[in-house]
């Protein structure tokens, strides 16, 4: 019952050691990490995992990812990320990713994931299912 | 004789298994990886890594991170990207790296560093030495 | 209250994207970024968080990691890491993990992490706390 | 001609932030990454990468993975790994690495691979070119 699902979608984890580097900050990739554990969650939670049989002919590729970092992040730091669902177009749709760390705002990103037809290797439109799952959810 | 180095510079890696993920493509974290390992380079080469003496006192955090994928890069491909820095502010500056698979273009991304004094963790001038060398590397 | 923690501790986490490489199967270096966050999740469950202020003058680096792989591991699988104390020494201690999914063993990692003085950049006692926690939960 | 390639091989990497963490160290699975790279380049460099059409059908996964750190790797280091086959036997291998910085022996490391038939999903001879590569590199 996808409608059941909290919006905006809401996100936590704790930084690990690996997350960080030298500098004592979150190392910008374990950011993107974290976006991609939001992500297959929030799609897992609306019914909608990348596994589900409608969607074993489409692969998903990132076409955009991008990031902003407002203020540090930090070993054991639990960040919450906000995941709403930007822009749903014919082949390829748009999440952002609001991160928090005790409600102060800490970087905000953007990913773009096109689907693409496993055989021909071309953009084809987004599966039905998934279609209509994430029009229910654009912010 | 930072005036010898190659514009744009070029740095070359090969994809590994832990470059990509099970669409068979690299994971875009991956690309990011490698850009910073291309700046690290860039840096050395135009005599101004971080760990220079005179950047004792500044830290380098991302505060934009970004990048389009064009087509798809897989495991063993070499990757040449092109580096490219694209604006030098006075405290800020943003660099472009274009990578390339076989003359093919693949991805295009753009990060920017913000200098932080480390006593303050506030926004401070990019030390002089820095400023100068990224300057005579202006695209 | 240490001692209703369940032995041995129980962490879960599903297989992303990030975490596999083109063979399809888990990059065994993620596998010890699920490790790495079970432990630490298990010492915080105990209350010896590695940020506790008693242990603010320690470091705490591996000195040695191990792992096998007995059967594959997928995208969106479940695994189940069991988390038990093998050894607590004077300065060191060994930590080891089972991974399953579905029931099935999958993987068996150790861990062992020495306690270093962050002055003197020598291995140092297990502070009182940690080391009654750990011993608490020996297998 | 792999009879031209130096015993053992020699392999060096410059450690990156996100080789680190905010202990100031390399993160363990980062040493991985780096053997990885050098299990690759050494492959390529005596003939057998495994993208070679001989390996066609089998996969590599690694069953067994250590390693053992004795000092600490920083960022900007510059590691050196002397990689040495250790073992070779029916349908598996073994791969040592020597980690050292600036002639200080850092880490050292064994992964143990499997091959794996693609069909069958059962372990196989090692093929016959890369068990003749890997045993005239024997340590």
């Amino acid at each position: 019952m996808p409608e059941l699902v909290a919006k905006p979608y809401r996100w936590r984890a704790r930084i690990r050691f690996v997350d960080t580097d030298a500098s004592q900050r979150i190392h910008y990739t374990a950011m993107f990490r974290h976006f991609e554990a939001a992500e297959h969650d929030f799609l897992d939670s609306i019914g909608c995992p990348y596994t589900h049989p409608d969607f074993r002919e489409v692969s998903f590729p990132r076409v955009h990812v991008e990031c902003d970092f407002f203020s540090e992040i930090r070993y054991d730091d639990v960040i919450e990320i906000e995941l709403t669902v930007d822009r749903v177009g014919t082949s390829s749709f748009t999440m952002q990713f609001s991160t928090s760390v005790g409600g102060r705002s800490a970087a905000k990103g953007r990913i773009t994931v096109v689907c693409i037809d496993r055989h021909t290797q071309r953009s084809c439109p987004i599966p039905d299912r998934l279609a209509g799952c994430l029009r229910e959810h654009l912010a």
